[in-house]
């Protein structure tokens, strides 16, 4: 069995924002009871993540520290056409990922207690970011 | 032909263990000629990454790299509940990954001569991890 | 459907190129619609990577973070048995990564617009690198 589906995410801005619940209606939706749910992001400025999902503030500290890496504005980067945030986002993106791979499990997402899945914009303005699920399994 | 199966690590606190064999068993036993194994960390403070496996030193060096670049106890981290490693270990994990999908070939795992698969524990207490495999191919 | 082919790509040296249109290839000739395409590096001293692809100061700025973050002959670093640029490599390679997985749609690799495929050699020297291309759909 194979699902394909691709879904469109507005982002206010830098942040993160849940989508474990949108994932998981897709894989209900298809009926794959065991298998592997791939989620992609077409963006290079922008990440898809596992996060402890209790605390929020393990997403602020996690906003911290890439903050703190790579800082917007760093006299490093020569690529700035579209502002301080444009190479520290490709930057973020390189090193935080834009993609996930899931076991399904009893016809869920096999996510332990604390992961949930987070679209990560890296950029300070909002956009629409294009994510497309892949479910292969029976 | 899909398999899926869940096994359960104990690890001795922070640092790696080498997780190549027991993976390969799987692969072996299920009886995948072709295709991708993919192995899951179901946790948001531990690691699973290939590296290299000969010279126990390189493990030694990224264990050093990750304390300098993410020190426990700092003082940006607002996510201290369980102690100055609990943040830490979220951040070790956003930056080396919980996951990893490596192609079978010829009835094994078609790793590189000097890639090891091994479990990275992030907490300095011992924890017990769940791993799920899923083994996709012919 | 069910196709696994090796490449091999020869390196310069540090520094990245691009494999979009190998891969596109690969995927062409095998006549997959839907599915995914997972590529498979290796080795633990090289990445593979998604990167902005339009403008090349994107990959030389990627590169100018990496020397900063991770630099050459670090005194941190026990393992230097190659030189000041191997444990350097290994670290690149946890962070960046050495494989992608990519959704494929009607018959093409489902990138974003600005998504380009790079083999980013860590290693100062000339490499033979492989790399396995692994495609499941229909």
């Amino acid at each position: 069995m194979l699902i394909q589906e691709t879904i469109e995410v507005r982002t206010p801005g830098r942040g993160t924002q849940e989508l474990t619940q949108s994932v998981e209606a897709i894989v209900r939706r298809a009926g794959v009871t065991t298998g592997l749910c791939h989620v992609f992001l077409h963006h290079t400025s922008a990440s898809l993540i596992l996060s402890e999902n209790a605390d929020p503030t393990v997403r602020r500290d996690l906003e911290a520290f890439a903050g703190r890496l790579i800082p917007d504005g760093d006299p490093l980067f020569q690529h700035t056409d579209e502002g301080p945030d444009d190479m520290a986002a490709h930057v973020r993106t390189l090193l935080a990922g834009h993609d996930l791979t899931i076991p399904v499990r009893n016809g869920h997402l096999a996510l332990g207690t604390w992961q949930g899945i987070y679209l990560w914009e890296h950029r300070h303005h909002p956009h629409q970011r294009r994510v497309t699920v892949t479910l292969q399994g029976e």
